[in-house]
């Protein structure tokens, strides 16, 4: 694993509004694949094998949910 | 992926209802199913897949669970 | 999706006690399979392939645990 | 389903110990999988399935583990 | 089931630090593996089982991942 | 299993940083690994197992999720 792969965006939970929180948390749920797995090629394969896979759309779905959940709590839900 | 797809309609997770905010779990789900998949050809594809495909089903009905934990949050149950 | 199925019966996450709490959880697990499946004859055959499977009646205890751990965050627990 | 199945014992969730909150935890998961599947033999046969399987042990443990999360924020974590 | 498998040790969530609070999790965990599983000889089998196989020890340690967010809870988070 | 792994480094969940506290949590998730397997041939031997599946780095990705959760909150999200 490269150390210096960053994986929070700007070292901060906190967004303007819910929808830069979404995407804030779409980036960290793929920056932990991009730590584990840092070969770009090999990522690069994989790519379609999940985007064609409807079982693992679902089961990126379920990971964003839980990053988001915790990024809207950071943010008190933009209220 | 498309940045362009929004992630959070309306971009905010506050709702009138436990009705709408069960219907923005729902949404928010497959809008990261789309943004991880923009063809809309192959998303068409994998519709059926998933529902006919009870494995599937509950997998989707934890990942709006999860959602719909972070919405109801948001708006403090709707006490 | 058929978007007339009612996702949250009555509309509120309020109930008077755990027991009606849980039975919520249950009822909301299962209209998000319908809302994704809204056949009820493809949903009809799909049921003895879970009922029948250990590995799928475990993922729908964990769906059923995550929307009652909402449901009783809503009622305060009913403490 | 036979909605005479109990899904909360005692209809609480309060426990006087953290034994008998997890003790509770596994009681509430096996009655959904009781609701989900009514017929006591088809339940008996489906034992040893899950109870030979590594991975639905450990899914069973993921499951009770959500459970007992809601069962000690009600009980404020018997502190 | 034996019901005399002790499932929380101590009785207790709180634990003077985070890597006793770690351990915990860990235990509990396998708890409730010994409590579905009460044959100590399938247990015996079934560990290189989940213990050589990627995609178990990812479950394992979801599992653990879950119970320590309560555990944690429980302990204010050591601040 | 050692028990002379040290699950939690530092023995703390504070960090000063969301991107520390994001580090720590990958180091959480291996360290349960590590436990549950702690012959290192057979580690090394894993990792491209789960270094080259889309479906397991997804798995991990929800394992660091959860993990983050409550180091986030621990740290009341570096607010």
């Amino acid at each position: 694993m490269s150390e210096q792969v960053q994986l929070v965006p700007n070292n901060s939970l906190l967004t303007k509004t819910p929808e830069e929180g979404r995407q804030l948390a779409v980036k960290m749920a793929r920056l932990i694949i991009k730590v584990t797995q840092p070969d770009a090629a090999v990522r690069e394969k994989l790519r379609p094998v999940y985007a064609d896979d409807a079982s693992m759309l679902i089961a990126i779905g379920q990971t964003v949910a839980i990053e988001f959940a915790t990024i809207a709590a950071a943010n008190n839900y933009w209220k």
